[in-house]
Formats: C-alpha cells, sequence, structure tokens
C-alpha cells in the first residue's frame, strides 16, 4: 500500500501519536462481569439457548395478556416495534410484524414444490397462521391440524384473528392432541404434505427419536416434510448430520432453505424439507407455483394475499453462504 | 373448521374454562414504565435510532481497547457470541463472527457485475475489510481509499489483523481525508467501480446534496456504485424514494439487494446498486463470477477464501419479499 496522507481537514492523529487512546489490550484486562440474563423493566428479553451471549430486546407498552393453560404459560405483550407480541414459556412465537415471513415460508416451501398437493397435515403450528397459509392452495381438500392446547388457540382466537383466520377454513379439522400420537393411528400414504412446527430439531432429541419414521409412514410416495431447522449462524447448528440423518429416514430429497425473520435470534430462521421415495422433489424450483398476482392466491380464508413468499424468494432461500453450502 | 376434541392425552382446558388465563386485555392495562435505553453491566446495548423499541444485546468478557481520536470515539470488545466487536461513537461497526457477510457482499455485488473493473474508489471502509475482498479481483490494478480517520486504521490494525490485511494489497493508495473532498478533484470518468461505506443514506440528507452527483461523475459510463442501505424491515426506510432519487442521479440500472448479517438490527442489511448511463449492467446475473473454486479467488492478500458470497447468493440477494418487490 502506498500511503499518502494528504492535507487539508484530514489526517493529524498520527503526527499526535497514541495519547488519545487508551489501549488496555494485555493480560492486565479484567473480564467484565454482569447479570447472566438481565430484565430491564419495560423490556421484554429473549436469550435464545441456541446462542448463549446475546439477546433480542422488545420495547413493551403493555401486557395484554398473561395466563397459564395445563401445558405452558402464555403471554400476549404490545410492542413498540413489533406490535403484538406473543411469548410461550418465555421464548418469543410469534409478532404481527413478521409472521408473515415464517408462516408463509414454512407453507409454501413445501406445497409450491409438489403439484396438486391434497392432504395435509399440520403438528403443532396451534396460532393458525399455517392454516391460513395452506388455505390459499385450491388443491387441497382436507387439512389435519394437532394442537395439544385449547386454550392457545383461544388466546391467539381472541388477540390475534388475523393469524387465528386460518381456523375459518371449512377443510381444516383441528385434533387436540399430541402429534406424535395422531401420527401412531395415521393410515400409511396418507399426506401429500407434513409440516411440523412444534418443536425444535436441534433442541429436541430426534435423533433416534421414532417421531421422524412415522411421519415419513404417514407421507405418500413423493410426499414432503417440512420443519423448522434454526439459525444457519448458530454455533449449535449441524447442518451435515441433520441432514444426513433426515437423509436416511425420509429417502428422496433433503434440502434446507434460509430466510430473514427479525424477531427470531440472528435475524434468520431455517427449513429443513424433506421428500420421501418415489416422484422426485427437487425443492429449489416451486413445481406448483403461489404467485399473489395469481386468481389463485385469493382464494382460502386470508383477507391479504401473502405480503413475504414469492417465487423467487422460494428459490432464493435455497442459496447458501459459501461456509454453509460447502457442507451440505 | 370441523372441532374433533379427542380423547387421551389431550385437552381439557376448554371444559375447565379460563380459570387459569387472567386476561387484562382492556382499557385498564396500565402502560408499562421502563428505562428507555438500558444499559446492563456486562452487556452492549445497540438501540437502533432507525427502528426505536428495540436492541440487540452482546455479552461482554473484556474491553481490548478504548479511545478517541479527534473525530469518534472507538472500543474494541471481546464479546460471548461474535468473537472481537469494533465500537464506533457507541454504534456496532463490525464483529469477527460475520464481518464475512457485509465485506464480500459490498464488494463482490458491484466489482462481479462488471466485466474486467481495473480501477476501484472505496470511500470510508477503514477497517481494510472491503480492501481485503476488491484484492480478490487480479483485474483490479488501481485502489483508491478516502478515510478521514487514521486512528480507526491503526485500531484495526492492531485488533482484525485479518480485517486490515486488506491494506497490505500493494495496488491500495490510501488517502487519510474526507471522501467527499477527495471526489471534488477526482477525474471524469476515472473508476469502474466505486463503494461508500461511510454512512448511512437514511440517516443523512443525502436527498439534494451533491455527493452523489460527485460519485456518479468520477465513475466512467457504465461503472457502478455500491452503498450499505438499511434494513427492508425498518419502517423508516423508504425504498420507492430512495429508488426514484438514484435513478435520477445515476441514470443506468437501480437495484437493491439484501443479505443476513446478524449483528445488524434486524439481522439483514441492505444494498443500493446504481450505474451510470453507458453500457446496461444487470446486477442480479454476475458477468464477472469470482467462485472460490476458481484459481482468481486465491489471488489478493486473504489467507481463506470468501465464507459467503458465492454466485448463487449474488443473485439471490436481489430476490425481495413481496411487500418490497412490489414498490421497487
Amino acid at each position: 500500500m502506498a500511503k499518502e496522507e494528504e492535507k487539508g481537514e484530514c489526517g493529524g492523529w498520527k503526527e499526535k501519536g497514541h495519547e488519545n487512546g487508551v489501549c488496555t489490550a494485555d493480560a492486565s484486562a479484567k473480564p467484565i462481569t454482569g447479570d447472566e440474563n438481565p430484565q430491564p423493566p419495560g423490556w421484554f428479553a429473549e436469550y435464545s439457548p441456541l446462542w448463549p451471549g446475546q439477546a433480542h430486546f422488545l420495547k413493551i407498552e403493555r401486557v395484554l395478556f398473561e395466563g397459564k393453560s395445563q401445558y405452558q404459560h402464555m403471554i400476549v405483550l404490545e410492542s413498540t416495534a413489533y406490535g403484538k407480541v406473543f411469548v410461550l414459556d418465555g421464548a418469543l412465537q410469534l409478532t404481527e410484524k413478521d409472521e408473515c415471513a415464517y408462516q408463509e415460508m414454512i407453507t409454501h416451501l413445501p406445497l409450491c414444490s409438489i403439484p396438486n398437493p391434497q392432504k395435509v397435515l399440520l403438528i403443532g403450528g396451534g396460532d393458525g397462521g399455517i392454516l391460513r397459509e395452506i388455505s390459499r392452495h385450491s388443491s387441497v381438500v382436507h387439512i389435519d391440524i394437532c394442537e395439544m392446547d385449547m386454550m392457545l388457540i383461544d388466546v391467539y382466537r381472541e388477540f390475534f384473528p388475523e393469524v387465528a383466520i386460518g381456523y375459518d377454513d371449512p377443510r381444516v379439522r383441528l385434533h387436540i392432541m399430541d402429534g406424535s400420537e395422531f401420527l401412531k393411528s395415521a393410515q400409511v400414504g396418507t399426506y401429500d404434505a407434513i409440516i411440523v412446527d412444534a418443536f425444535d430439531p436441534i433442541k429436541h432429541e430426534i435423533f433416534g427419536s421414532p417421531f421422524f419414521e412415522t411421519v415419513a409412514k404417514a407421507l405418500r410416495e413423493g410426499g414432503v416434510m417440512c420443519i423448522q431447522a434454526e439459525s444457519l449462524w448458530f454455533p449449535s447448528l449441524n447442518l451435515p448430520k441433520l441432514i444426513h440423518t433426515f437423509r436416511n429416514i425420509f429417502k428422496g430429497s433433503v434440502s434446507y432453505a434460509w430466510t430473514p425473520v427479525p424477531a427470531y435470534p440472528s435475524g434468520v430462521i431455517g427449513f429443513l424439507l424433506c421428500s420421501t421415495e418415489g416422484p422426485h422433489v427437487d425443492f429449489t424450483r416451486p413445481a406448483n407455483p403461489l404467485d399473489h398476482h395469481d386468481a389463485g392466491s385469493s382464494f382460502g380464508v386470508a383477507k391479504e394475499p401473502p405480503k413475504f413468499y414469492n417465487a423467487e424468494m422460494h428459490s432464493a432461500s435455497f442459496c447458501l453462504p459459501s461456509f454453509a453450502r460447502d457442507c451440505v
């Protein structure tokens, strides 16, 4: 580098030396102490166990609801930046501002990847937003949803009617029960698509668990499964292991997508998509596009067209940065 | 919806009524008060003025450096989640964990969009990371950088040598001066590409300012400019106005890209790309690809291939969610 310290308004510090800078970069730099998880009043603080050492803080205007079902603790907050926010056992679940990104992507990534989906099963997703998105697909004739907690559904219906509107679709059949139990009695090869929005594949001990075997069995040949799969930025995400495990279970295609969701820790969320043996599924190209300029997207119970998903976003979500692409 | 409350482990709450839930969703819900910008000890808290009501908190292990130049206040922190972090006047500038995303995208989006870039001007970007990325391009023969603050460069050199390594490229010519001043005396049509990493187009009053007129004049016909352009999630981002303004100034193509950067508020950062009149530039397709499997990417001073950028990420970054796509 040819350095050229020019005259005029520039420079100055170099000549003066470091007298303004106080360098403490040596062994004497004392570790800083502080609260492990501070909770300043007036703010909701979310500490992600999947990426310790960082937190997302939301300023809170009002607590709209607080209650406890037999399964879990629920809070509905009015936030300054994200509108209404639903918190489940201390973890942020959904915000009005960005729910479109998660709900639309976890639904249309699988449903737009196969032609003519007819029977869909949703495990979890009790808020109703994924139902609202499934509802846009006119080919669908039957939607089963397994949600354990009826109180959760009622709280969403009261405070997030534009999300819970998904329950208004007459094709929806609600089963208040555990998805694993439901799957045990599901007929082999029933579903074109199964969406799992009930737990995180990293946090839970799914490796070696029979749950996904039952999901795969309930799918038809060339049927598809989509599950939330954390963030590429999390040090705890072992993508090669995740993909290897799911490839062994589902036997068809396995792909990883990611999409921006600002209220989720690190600002992105991933999805794992799997197909069973049978007709090949290329998840990266929507074989069954749902463009909101098409008449198809005005089908169903949603009052507005998709805000986030479109065919370009679909394909783009499978493009991964080099550090991840090379391990898939 | 056909509701089917099944037996077994499920349900229960509905029958019991709401006795567990305490609904406070009425006019009596008191507003919550608290600190406007809490700063818990042991944590670095960043409050973005562009999206009030939310904050990103990083747990801090050590303060490695604190100092003040004639222009600004600098802190280097060792964080738990992001490695070393550089803070300028209270705003997070760079982290070891995610600097690759920002530096690689702001550099290769413009440089890979035109064939054979030779002369490049960088305004700001004193950390050296963008220089490191420009250095990968073997076609480049000359790199000017304008950075006002020599102390900032020295601090980066000391604490972030893998970022500041960009200065080691013999094609780099450092001008310690204000970029606006430098541009006033720049010859018309000199540069193939100009990268502006000095300020934010939203925060600063660039509309009506002559700065970008001088940038456009310093570019050759069909030359390109790239500037950081905030987040699509910010309510303050007026994308149609931004694009309209820049189209009037640069007269060629104008495109908006976005990419995940977890330490940036909302988890994504945008880029505005403009070309001047002349040979048409399609920013969405890299005419001059830099794939890290190519020999080309081992060119220059960087010790490792790109971690984030690749040709697929390049094109994907221009795919926008429907709420933004329809206003571009």
